[in-house]
């Protein structure tokens, strides 16, 4: 009986650890949502680990590294003639692997000003860093 | 002295072990091609986790489940005018997590019999199931 309740606390435990980390996940990306529609792409940037190995998989192109990463952005949403829009997230899916590895799976919409409204879908791979959870890899595909 | 022994031992044998996944995993993928390229869809949708909550993710739609997974390959590769063409893939990254989660990123190409040839990008999302390897999630996309 003991021995029942003993597993019954672990396996709570652990369902309690697995939920706190998907919480820390979804501030990671809720804090993305936020800086992006503030236009702050560095701030955005903040979810990504700031590797030079980090992957970024888009349209048929792999950009390798936080830099190239953010000059990407910076390009597409920046340049001249571009914009940022207004971001969100739909959160499909969260998977916690283990203590430091989790996926999330999910839809990006953009609102644009001119009515315009891209939108796809992304995978991201996350790792727990001694300063909290970051995306290692983004598949993002537009519709 | 003893001590170090025992920790060096312990970290070579789960190098190890994460060095076998990853031959299993790589032999997953290494069949689909094989089945592809023999024509034989079934045979490649061995690579995918038999379950309604398979998720495949492509061209900003997404399919759930292995039956609905195996109906769009074959409504897009073996329907009428159709053709399957020759698969390879280039492996980029494997990345095991734990005894039963791991991550690969890579690049598919198709050579199509008009001489075109389709290209793109994957993140596959595996797990260890009773009977090996499968993938839960695939997020494809072309270029």
């Amino acid at each position: 009986m003991v021995k029942r309740f003993t597993i019954l606390l672990l396996l709570c435990s652990l369902a309690f650890a697995s939920s706190s980390e998907e919480g820390a996940i979804r501030r990671v990306l809720d804090d993305q949502v936020r800086a992006w529609n503030a236009h702050d792409l560095r701030g955005y940037m903040q979810g990504y680990w700031n590797s030079s190995e980090l992957t970024f998989y888009s349209g048929g192109t792999v950009t390798r590294g936080w830099q190239p990463t953010l000059e990407r952005y910076q390009k597409r949403y920046q340049g001249e003639g571009r914009e940022m829009g207004a971001l969100d997230f739909e959160i499909l899916e969260v998977h916690v692997f283990s203590s430091d590895s989790a996926v999330v799976y999910g839809k990006w919409h953009l609102r644009m000003s001119d009515g315009k409204e891209p939108h796809g879908l992304f995978t991201l791979v996350l790792r727990r860093m001694p300063d909290g959870w970051r995306i290692v890899h983004d598949h993002t595909s537009a519709e």
